[in-house]
């Protein structure tokens, strides 16, 4: 055995994330360790907790970064309200409606299917029948964005309907927190939860969540204990909550969110309303350029994730040859289709630092370049002309 | 609002974790963001698979770094292995048995405790008194290295005593991996968790585990599903286990993976006995000089954890005061007590890159230092000659 330190090799990221770390947060990951009991750490745990307030668009006591990835986020928010017998309407149009599932069940909750097709939002009165038909449930979850086919529901709708029929709201947010409009407090959604590798362009491993004085009202007055310890929230709280007594409940990870603290530090300074405006203006010269060669959108207009852009694979191609090549030859990552659409489909990220305009460029360009050298059916020649003048638009 | 970076304070960390981290883990914690399905990124996972077996002493197949704290990796192995209904044997010398019992419960099992007193290691043969009483009992639980107090219990017997019974066990090593002798397949522990911010010195958020085939066996037979999806070893390993083939779990925290494979590569460069020597020797250096205070420690000596030393509290001291200045005059962070030993202890880590001689001269004249000037009842002006003798024995 001899290995040796490992040096990754120079990545564009523009798949459904990790998108391309900031050299700030990398630097900042990098600081000195500290104790996570220490003065300073709680201190900056507090600007963490007012940072991704902002982010998420409010005020929510309980908005707190998860030790673990966006699935133990997507539990955290399972576990503290389902109880068993619990009857959940899940809202599924994708990957990660189906997960939604497997925690309710896990939960020893009853769901309730609504089923869309992948690639389209959500549908509104397909949910209202579904709280008509099932009076008696008690939570709606579904995905704000569908990180596994690019379409976005329409978050603000869906929870209003919830809310008639007196159900708390369960929403995952991994793709659209900063990169699309989000407005937990004004939408009245309840139990939010995201992930820190997309729109964030942090490092991987963390998960923001954010519950209403609601949620944690259910989630503090449950009859039975919370299935997992190291996420319920009636300990988690002791130890992010405020106050300046905080309780020992797990190692948080210290520089993980130092990179967290300045991821959200630069979307302060950008302001969100500008990097909405900012994802939004790349996506629509990033379609520019892949549409002068031909290449289709899978989601229709109106629900497309300016962030997150699914593409059909021109017919014939070999998609996971294409991938290979963009990145051996250009070091440009893109996505694979997941589920239902794997084969058929990429997904292109724009997300976060990756949304800036000479990403928009390479894309479109080494896109061109591996398509036409494998002979695939595209025109070529107008891409870069239609991408210039979208950025300039 | 007006939130800057934050730029942690220098500290040297000798409490019970996270340690110093050493500037090269740092360093590589640092390097650019790969994506997670990368085949660079997936050839450094078996890597770091293979390395963490050697730290661990096993060829376990299933050895991989759960993507969340300790606590989850405590976690990981009880909600694989415990079904509801099974019964469980649970060692508690301290805060971390507490938790177990928590799991068990939480998880549907019934737990029968083994209990010690704080400070001291798990008695034989009160498990094997327990396991005679409970036949049918599945599963011992027990702490190798016990945080909360600095005791070390026997590992192997209480293994060899469990096997004899029939029983799996879970083994947390948490403090005591690569910090004094841990071999998991030859003592036959079957589910076995650690973390990275202690012995291997890197940044926290991480829980190495590894389970013996036994142990695998018994989670992938489960009548039930296993209650986390995050957790759920039967969809974790499709994607950590081995081939080519990596199936779409959750997103690796990549970044913190760089900083454990460069962790793990400095041990194996070290190597595990020097390793452990190198904590022994500190360890005792430090035990010379706090002696030579009058300062006592509370585990009796066969069972003191070298990287982990816990000292009672001189009469009449305000210990938090007293950390307090170390942090504030010295950087200097030592641990208090935890649960029954809180305001009674301080616990000093040595652990990883913070067992060196260095730390421990600091460390011994800074508490002469902040307890002369308290007029603390402490011998004064021999701790600097006692350290240095036993640093160079």
């Amino acid at each position: 055995m001899a290995i040796t330190s490992f040096n990754p090799p120079i990545r564009t990221l523009m798949g459904p994330g990790p998108s391309d770390v900031h050299p700030r947060i990398l630097e900042a990951l990098s600081r000195p360790t500290i104790g996570h009991l220490d003065p300073a750490f709680v201190g900056m745990m507090d600007e963490t907790k007012a940072l991704l307030q902002y982010a998420f668009q409010t005020q929510y006591e309980l908005t707190m970064p998860v030790s673990a990835p966006g699935s133990a986020g997507m539990e955290t928010c399972f576990v503290n309200l389902v109880e068993p017998g619990d009857k959940v309407i899940v809202c599924r149009n994708g990957v990660f409606g189906g997960r939604m599932l497997e925690n309710v069940e896990r939960c020893g909750g009853e769901a309730v299917m609504v089923e869309d097709d992948w690639g389209q939002p959500v549908t509104p009165d397909k949910l209202r029948d579904a709280l008509a038909a099932n009076p008696d449930a008690r939570i709606v979850a579904f995905v704000h964005a569908e990180t596994s086919t690019g379409a976005q529901s329409d978050a603000e709708t869906l929870a209003a309907i919830a809310r008639e029929h007196g159900c708390l709201t369960i929403v995952d947010t991994v793709t659209s927190l900063t990169g699309t409009p989000l407005k937990v407090a004004q939408w009245g959604l309840d139990a939010v939860y995201s992930g820190t590798q997309k729109c964030l362009s942090c490092v991987p491993g963390i998960s923001p969540v954010t519950f209403s004085p609601a949620a944690m009202e259910k989630a503090t007055n449950r009859k039975t204990k919370v299935q997992s310890w190291f996420l319920d929230l009636n300990l988690v709280t002791a130890y992010w909550g405020s106050g300046a007594k905080r309780a020992y409940h797990h190692t948080a990870p210290v520089n993980a969110i130092y990179a967290l603290h300045e991821a959200l530090v630069m979307v302060q300074e950008e302001g969100l309303e500008n990097a909405w405006a900012r994802h939004r203006h790349l996506h629509l010269a990033l379609r520019a350029g892949l549409e002068a060669m031909g290449i289709e959108f899978v989601v229709p207009e109106a629900a497309r994730l300016p962030q997150l852009n699914t593409v059909k694979v021109p017919a014939g191609v070999d998609e996971a040859a294409v991938r290979k090549q963009l990145l051996e030859r250009f070091g440009l990552e893109i996505g694979a289709g997941l589920g239902n659409l794997a084969g058929k489909v990429w997904r292109i990220g724009l997300m976060g630092h990756s949304a800036r305009p000479a990403n928009v460029l390479l894309c479109v360009s080494a896109l061109e370049s591996v398509l036409g050298s494998m002979g695939a059916d595209i025109r070529r020649g107008e891409a870069l002309a239609a991408t210039e003048a979208a950025l300039n638009a």
